[in-house]
Parts: C-alpha cells; sequence; structure tokens
C-alpha cells in the first residue's frame, strides 16, 4: 500500500486516504493550499511520524503554489510564505518529523531563487523524501526482522505501518519483513483507543496481506502477556530524544512497563529522522492534548454522560531503558543509547 | 441510587435498568422467568458481581413461579426447579456472587415444603440479600474510606458502583464514603473497554452525585500515574480466591502492575460473598470470554475490518501480592491473606 499519499493527476494537490473512516470507507481527502493540509494532520486525514514528514514536505509545495496565487511582489511572497510555514510546522507538536521535513525544505531555500523555482524545487524534494521513506522502511524491515523469531506473536500499539509512513511501515515494516522472510509470526494489534488506529489501521493493512492479526483491547496488554500469547513487542515512534527515550501513541509506556514485568522483548522501530538530538531526554518532548470529542463518541455514539471531562493526551514517552533495540534504517541501535546514538544518529 | 433493581407493582416480575443502554436511555428491563433473567444477567442488562448475586435471588423466586405455572405432580416441580437454578447458576462463570445466592436459596429448600411455601421463602431471602447488600456496602464504605486521604485522585476501573450492587457500591462505596466524610477526593475512571463500564456507569452515577471525576481511556494509565495524577487505586471485585488473587474486569491485573510500579497503593472491595475458599489460587478462577462483538463495535459503528478476528476474555485476575488491602464487611485485610481470609472471612 503507497498509493494512500498521491498527486493528484492534474498536479495541483496532495490526496490522500482518509484514515477517520477507514476501513468502514476508502474516500481521498484533497490537501490544495497551506489550510487543507493543515487540516488534514491536525484531524488525523493522515497520522503516523513519517506520513506526516512527507505531508509536510508536500505542504511546503502546496504553500509556495498558494503565496503564487496571491502575492505580487518579491518581498511579499517571502513573508507570506514564511508564515505559512511557521504555521504548518507548529501544526502538531509531538511528532518531530514534521518539524524534520519543513526544515529541511527551508535549508534549500536559496535567498537568489524566486518563486517558480523554489516551487519546482520543493515539488522534487517532496517527490524524493516519499520515495526515500519507502525505502527506508525497507531497510529497517531487513535490520528488524532479525529481531523476530519463527512462531512469534508480536504485539503492537497504534499503527506504524504503511498507513502511517509513505509506504511499507516502521514498526509493522520489520513484520512485514519477518513474514516475507517466511517467518510463522502472528500480530496482536492493540485497538488503540481513543482514535482506533490499531482496530481500524492495522488490522486492515494487515488482513488485506494475509498476515495473521487479531485485534486486542488495549486493557488486555497483562493477561495476554501472563499467558506466554506475546513474544515481542514492535511499536513506532513519533520522536526519539538523544538519549533514546521514545514518545509514542498513548498507551505504549504502559505496554513496555508490562513487557519488561514479563520478559517480553519491547524494539522500537523509527527512520533516522525520528530523532531529536537536540532533546536530551523524554522529559523535553511535548504531549499533545487533542479534542475531548475524541474519547466521547466513537463514531456516531456518545460513549460518556454529557459534561463528565476527559483525559486525551495523545502521546506518552517510553524511557530508553525499557528497550531492547530501535530498529533504524542504519541498523538496530542497543544500549548504551546516548554513545550510539549520537555516533550511528548523529555521526559523531 | 437504588432503585435500579426493583420488584414490579404488580409483584410478578422483576425489573432491571438496563445497563447497556447507560447513560444515554434510562430504560427497564423486566425479567419474567428464568430464560429473561439469564438473558439479563448474560447480555450485561445487569452486571457486577453483588447485582448478579442479587438478581440470581431474585431469579431463583421467578423460577419457582415458572414452575408453579407448568408443573403439576410434586416430583415433576421439584425436578423441573433443578434443572432451572442448575441453568441459573451456570450463566456466567466467573463472579461467585452468582452461585453464592443460588446456593444460599438452594439451602433454604426444606423437603417437606411445598412450591408455593418455597416461592414465599426465596421472595422474603431474596428482599434480605437485596437491603442486605446495601447495608454490607455502607459497612465497607465505612472501613475503607480510611484509606483515602484528603486531596486523593483515586483511579477506579470498570464500575464498582451503585449500578454494580444493591446500591451504594463497592469500590465507589468506599469513594462516596470518603467524599461523604468532606474528604476532597476527585475520581478518575478508566473507560474499560470494551463494555464501557467506567465511561458509560462510573461517570454517570458519580456525575450524579457531584464527585469530581474524569474519564481516561484504559491505555492511559501509565502517563497518568508517571504525571503523579493518581494517588489511590480502588477496584472491586467478581471473585477472591483463599489466598486473596482477586478476579475483576479485565485491565484490572494491568493497572494493579503500573500502580506497584509507580507506588501507588491498590486496593479492592468486595463483600464477604465475593470470596471462593475453595478455590486455593487466581489460578482456578475461570476467566469469561465473552462475544467479539463487544469488540467489533461500539454502538451503530464497526471498528474493526469485517473477518479479522478479537480477543475479548471478561476479566483478569490480579495477585494477592499487589493488593495493599481488601476492603469488606468485615474489615480491611491485610497480607499475609492466606491467615487473614481464613480467620476473618471462613471463620477460622
Amino acid at each position: 500500500m503507497t498509493d494512500h499519499i498521491q498527486l493528484a493527476t492534474d498536479g495541483k494537490s496532495l490526496l490522500l486516504l482518509d484514515q477517520r473512516i477507514l476501513p468502514g470507507r476508502e474516500e481521498y481527502f484533497a490537501c490544495t493550499d497551506t489550510e487543507t493540509t493543515i487540516y488534514a494532520l491536525q484531524t488525523m486525514v493522515v497520522r503516523g511520524a513519517p506520513a506526516i514528514g512527507v505531508t509536510a514536505a508536500y505542504g511546503c509545495w502546496l504553500a509556495a503554489r498558494e503565496v503564487a496565487q496571491h502575492a505580487a511582489d518579491t518581498a511579499q511572497w517571502k513573508n507570506k510564505l514564511t508564515a505559512l510555514l511557521d504555521r504548518l510546522e507548529a501544526a502538531r507538536p509531538t511528532a518531530v518529523n514534521l518539524r524534520w521535513a519543513v526544515r529541511l525544505m527551508r535549508g534549500a531555500w536559496n535567498a537568489q531563487m524566486d518563486l517558480a523555482a523554489l516551487t519546482d524545487t520543493w515539488l522534487a524534494m517532496a517527490k524524493e523524501i516519499h520515495s526515500q521513506d519507502i525505502a527506508i522502511n525497507k531497510a529497517m524491515g531487513a535490520y528488524g526482522a532479525a529481531c523476530i523469531d519463527d512462531g512469534d506473536t508480536v504485539m503492537t500499539h497504534c499503527n506504524a505501518g504503511a498507513l502511517a509512513t509513505a509506504g511499507y511501515g516502521t514498526a509493522l515494516g520489520v513484520i512485514r519483513a519477518a513474514f516475507e522472510q517466511g517467518k510463522k509470526i502472528k500480530v496482536i494489534a492493540n485497538e488503540t483507543r481513543p482514535f482506533l488506529q490499531g482496530a481500524r489501521l492495522t488490522a486492515y493493512e494487515l488482513a488485506r496481506e494475509g498476515i495473521p492479526v487479531t485485534v486486542a483491547c488495549d486493557n488486555a496488554t497483562a493477561l495476554l502477556m501472563k499467558r506466554g500469547l506475546v513474544q515481542k513487542v514492535v511499536v513506532g515512534a513519533d520522536r526519539i530524544a538523544a538519549n533514546g527515550d521514545a514518545a509514542n501513541k498513548i498507551g505504549t509506556f504502559g505496554v513496555a512497563l508490562l513487557a519488561k514485568h514479563f520478559g517480553v522483548p519491547f524494539y522500537v522501530a523509527a527512520p533516522s529522522s525520528t530523532f531529536d538530538l537536540n532533546t536530551a531526554t523524554g522529559e523535553g518532548i511535548p504531549i499533545e492534548e487533542r479534542t475531548p470529542l475524541e474519547v466521547t463518541h466513537v463514531g456516531t455514539t456518545q460513549i460518556t454522560p454529557t459534561g463528565v471531562p476527559v483525559y486525551n493526551f495523545a502521546f506518552d514517552v517510553t524511557p530508553a531503558q525499557l528497550i531492547a533495540g530501535i530498529v533504524t534504517e542504519k541498523g538496530v541501535l542497543r544500549a548504551p543509547y546516548v554513545e550510539n546514538i549520537a555516533k550511528i544518529i548523529g555521526g559523531k
């Protein structure tokens, strides 16, 4: 599955398979400018750190197109475009890939370029980031598959699959690669309240490819591990600090603590763009709070009494000491993380 | 709230506030015979171990009424009634209160009684169990409130409230009693997938009484505890083994493990009828598996792809060593549990 992020055939907009309504309906949402791109990111038409990065890259190109339609003189277009990039970069706070992609585009913005040249450059860069992401996921899959044994049941939380990336997936890329190697594996997809990425998206992806998957409520983890039904955990990440602390979907931290208790190895799979070496530890990673409506309603059903407040933290941080290995496109990083991340990701 | 289990005004049936559709609608379901009573128990029109016990007691009376309408000679009514009680007693496997109530009724069945006398006896006994349960809960509340400090935020899982009992509640009874003592407490109600007893029932009960409550997805527990937002955990139980291992709603075991990790005291509140001294440890407690439809659908919304299997274990078992205390109507039991349960519950 690689067509969930695609350019429209007229070359004027970005089409995103709407992940809010999967698996019930397969419909595309069109991003035509900065506003629609930010809306798609914030309402989770598209989600998953690498997919957010790819979308943001195309979002810079759309911002440049938008400015070209409305701004006349040079000074004006530069200021307007900068303001749009600022808004885009702040669309979601936790996933560092969004910032990474926008900053990459900003870095290619040469003061001598006119708007047309910049627009062309950014489209080419976005396409490159898009296709590179799939290659990166396949490299991660190849490294990560070695961590999965024949006969394993692998638990995953949220969706770190093709839909969360340009294709193939990070955590699900590891699972796909192990499956493609002929290992007889099964997957337990935690449903992942409130947005149900596991029940809706991970189950949908894996079932389409014939990889055996069973959905479990998030609160079944302790019982399933106690019964010996889980041999490995593999999850994605939205931001990894310089010490290996990894932010991921709410609930991941609890799964990691339970995995530690039951002696189940817990892996994180994420491309090097997910590392934020300017953030020393997980304490420095901002945790997004999202609308209560995600918790209070499922589809058209209201599940809580009107007026009762809810918590809706979208992420939590798993400390590095709970992580058996971080699968990247450069290899599987192990403890001591500070040194190995500096060396392999930071190039020091 | 004590009117959710009530006799119909014509004295011929048992009316149960339908907990499947709360808080959206407040409607009563009529149990008129054994079949409707078993249906109400199995589909969770009524749920919660003590409420199941009370319902089962009335169910014996309804079974006797049913037999009176259809059986002529003596030999026949005894066999028919025994068969109905066997079915009733097996309606749900985990909560021991169901078996406890039916066996209490069987014990009062004197061979000399005719059916009319037995029916009258059982109605009187059911009413006694019904009113006694509220008194028991209030006694538990008085003992348990001492475990809650002024200013605490108390996490609870599932609904061990008035709706789970004849009234007042076990875990929520402890919370109510602390609140009535003037302690400034707040409650975090875990939503408790898949049946959402926390989001639907606990939030509804507490909000009605003005006790501050916030609903959290089940997978937020680790983050909430990490942030210091939880000072105590109090939950109910469906069956407690002779060593203190406690079966309760799926997810409780995970909460208890996380509470241990974060140093948050974890209490169980349950009447002595919840103890099963014939079961040595939690390993001997049967865990009910329920229909996948509870997981795959929320209201009218299907959340998983068609054909993908799910896990739906309804309970898990929390080992006694994770429990700071078991609040009963006879006092708060502490470790060593084997000795203290034998002495205080078993009367040895």
